[in-house]
């Protein structure tokens, strides 16, 4: 199996089901678009559309893939028959696109110029630099509590069933609510509000900030394809190892890459004087610890007995990816 | 029955509630405040401790009542035993307290520079004038979806079934989400982005802005409390006019009172060059219209057959309020 042909498979997947959500939504007869203005509208498809990686939703969908194919005789359709198809569909679906809803509209909030203050996201201007504060403001806004209204609707048209619905839900808000005051305990480290910026303040804002989406979307993806607590639980403590190693990564690629490959600001932390892994350990040490990272998230996917492979490239690429 | 002293009883649950949700939520064993910024706890409290009429919490509970009270042989505790008792309590007091919070939170982000940019509400100093905008922004958005977690996790907690909670979420979502889309139109009519301000476009924006939340707030409080599908929809409609008459009496106090009294910036408005019903109908028969809104509320109300009296308290005390 080649990583890159894998992954890419399910972000163009991603990309289709994410342009027919939002055709959706936006449809007149849904009687959202008739609501909502056409300028918030196109904020949010900016945002949302052909844009990321979609490390995400593929870590949903690729682990009630792991759940479902372990039960004899259960195959799910492919990919490729449409991954907003109903029947066989993989039941992280609706999950999948919403958490890639709530990704995308935290980095709207992050990118405003009382936050991070970057004129560029993913190879484009930033939404506040295309549209206007007040508009991505409130894109922002929609695309933190629209994500929880998909989930729920969507999610009873694919049949899932009221208690995991709620349950996945409620992750899914926690998880959000995470984010936030991760993002609010880095504020508060890069302007010097919190002094004692050590490794685990750092590693405690991080599993908040990027942690938490992570192993909410390993999670709720198993536990949406029927997975037990203890087999959700190790998804999540997988992803928690992820989610730590990709931020590493990150903080490496910031320090050694381009903006130009990068699709975003480079060299920011340093110029913000962010509180940052490299910062902490130097390069190469950092290195170490995200490949070490690596190594134990691997090590409870395979305590879950389920078949992991894909899983385990995912988590090999966090690591190796260039942008 | 006297008006002031039936909603104040409800204020005063409400308040009561809302802080021990709130010292629950941030106590160190809930894991929450571990991995929050207190500044961000500070902020979220300072937005909604003792601030407020509480109208669509009370809102929420009533409905509930008149549909319990309605059941023969059933008694909810009094409210004076305690809001948060488990038990016989109001089942709408999760979703109550939820809403509230949205509330807090949308007032937040209204406030904003790059919205609104006021200084005053509900007579102190806005939120981002006590904390700064990055706070405010991050208090606004966990205040958004932090009432999904309550909702869920409370129900939970008060026994009501999962059917139950996720169709409530699924109706928050869908009421935040008009919500936003109602405060975008705002800024589309404000700046002059949509300059069709007719009577329609305003009542569109309101209904979005204003209505949906109130209507919710109606609806889920019965739908908690049992009601059927029929009924539910007769509390959304008494809401959704109840929530016109609201705004337009706003309006009219915002032409026709003090900041003093208000407890917000008066005569923002006209000052902001905002569409009103003040603005189109002049301030007599905006009355007049606001007094026709809530008898026909009324009559939806009385359709569901049920016993009503405090919700027709509240429906006369929207219009004849004077902050």
């Amino acid at each position: 199996m080649q990583t890159t042909s894998v992954l890419n498979d399910y972000k163009t997947s991603v990309d289709k089901a994410l342009t027919e959500l939002l055709n959706k939504l936006t449809d007149a007869r849904s009687g959202f678009s008739g609501r909502a203005s056409l300028r918030l509208l196109d904020s949010v498809r900016y945002s949302v559309e052909d844009a990321g990686k979609r490390i995400r939703p593929t870590l949903a969908l690729l682990a009630a893939e792991a759940v479902i194919e372990s039960k004899p005789g259960t195959n799910l359709i492919g990919l490729d028959q449409g991954i907003c198809e109903r029947g066989l569909a993989n039941p992280a679906i609706p999950a999948a696109l919403a958490i890639e809803l709530v990704h995308c509209g935290s980095l709207i909030h992050d990118d405003l110029p009382c936050m991070d203050d970057d004129d560029l996201r993913r190879g484009k201007a930033s939404n506040h630099k295309k549209f206007d504060e007040a508009t991505s403001l409130l894109a922002g806004d929609l695309l933190l509590i629209l994500p929880i209204r998909v989930l729920l609707s969507e999610g009873r048209d694919y049949g899932i069933d009221s208690w995991k619905l709620s349950r996945a839900a409620l992750k899914l808000s926690e998880a959000i609510s995470s984010m936030i005051c991760g993002q609010a305990l880095d504020m508060d480290l890069s302007t010097g509000r919190l002094s004692d910026g050590d490794i685990d303040t750092l590693t405690l804002m991080q599993r908040c900030k990027t942690g938490a989406l992570l192993a909410a979307s390993a999670e709720i993806g198993a536990l949406l394809a029927g997975a037990d607590e203890d087999c959700c639980r190790l998804f999540n403590s997988f992803a928690h190892k992820l989610g730590l190693a990709f931020q590493i990564s990150d903080d490496i690629l910031d320090a050694t890459s381009s903006s130009e490959v990068l699709g975003k600001t480079a060299g920011k932390d340093d110029q913000q004087n962010k509180l940052t892994f490299v910062k902490l350990y130097g390069i190469d040490s950092a290195q170490a610890l995200a490949k070490e990272l690596i190594i134990e998230a691997k090590q409870e996917l395979r305590q879950t007995g389920l078949s992991t492979d894909k899983l385990e490239l995912l988590a090999d690429y966090v690591i190796s990816r260039n942008y």
